[in-house]
């Protein structure tokens, strides 16, 4: 049965799935900057939806590229995308990753006023200094009340990472961040999530040589 | 346009989202504790091809569920996952999360082996006392390390969560895995990821009442 596995030395492994990837789609073509977003997106889950349910506002990646080569630092609403995006390259930018999930004050807060922790993480994220980037990977309340810090002009994100995942309100306020006037990289329908959220950050970081 | 989005309390959302999932899946029934697993997965990914492609081995999630009150150990190839499974949950039932990913010795041990450093992690796990519970979320050459070393005798997974997601020896791995005697949770096709391990881990955590 193991005579079925190929042998594929691991530094080699990376490149070798981009090759099948870009196989399948295609001759599909996106500008190489969105090609590489949409490629790592389907790496990192095998489900090429993501090559038709990214949406990407004109400009968004090379505003995001300028930015990380600045230093921004990116806000996560999830653990999961914090453990998945690379912040040893980050670091080296000069960006640090945010997640307030876990502080206990986030919680209380959060209980006292009947809304997400998601939420809550959201105002804590628009008091980072500079032009962060707000990768949402889990709650559609965290993009739902960016949409209102923005029209109240309390948040001024460089770039909006809004690829939430599931079934209560994920598909709306997705659609909700499309139509501000914020850079944005979403994932319109139900589908995303934490590796998504990452991958997204990854493919941008991995960019900024 | 917020006006779209329907105020859902937050401890409601989960339940509303099963609800949802049930509905779509519109009569198709498993067993309660397979259910609870398949339903779980479709919540992280909003991806229904797990209803379809989600394999337990026979009496699997009723082992892993003794097992984890026995306070079964965690052992997974991925620090997002380990990332996303409920700790303070586990914890309470007495088990622990190891992944070995960020050992610096492993990844010297893999350059000098010239495997990856999830084969070596599975190495590390096999050493873990106990009947532990092995989520492997990301790297197939974690499931034929283990594959190979469970022929040789030299490890006891009380449960095998396969669940690796790419292009390059992923469906393969997977059957590898299926063939052989130890109870297993598997994601069949190229579908999977540290999301899909950790909710994995969850639905059978939470059902450890």
């Amino acid at each position: 049965m193991l005579e079925e596995i190929e042998f594929v030395k691991p530094e080699d492994i990376e490149a070798r799935s981009m090759e099948l990837i870009e196989k399948e789609l295609d001759g599909r073509t996106w500008p190489e900057p969105e090609a590489l977003v949409i490629k790592r997106c389907i790496h990192t889950s095998a489900d090429f939806d993501y090559a038709d349910q990214l949406y990407f506002s004109p400009g968004a990646v090379s505003r995001a590229l300028k930015l990380l080569k600045d230093g921004a630092h990116i806000i996560t609403d999830t653990k999961m995308a914090a453990a998945g995006i690379n912040k040893k390259r980050l670091a080296a930018l000069g960006g640090q990753v945010h997640c307030f999930m876990d502080d206990p004050e986030v919680a209380r807060e959060a209980k006292e006023r009947g809304i997400t922790r998601s939420a809550v993480c959201m105002e804590r994220g628009s008091q980072i200094p500079g032009t962060p980037i707000f990768a949402i990977g889990n709650a559609p309340t965290a993009l739902i009340r960016l949409y209102e810090l923005l029209r109240e002009g309390k948040v001024h994100p460089g770039l909006i990472i809004g690829v939430p995942v599931g079934f209560v309100n994920v598909v709306e306020s997705k659609e909700l961040i499309i139509r501000t006037d914020a850079a944005c990289i979403v994932a319109r329908g139900r589908k995303g999530g934490s590796n998504i959220a990452a991958a997204i950050c990854n493919a941008l970081i991995y960019q900024c040589k």
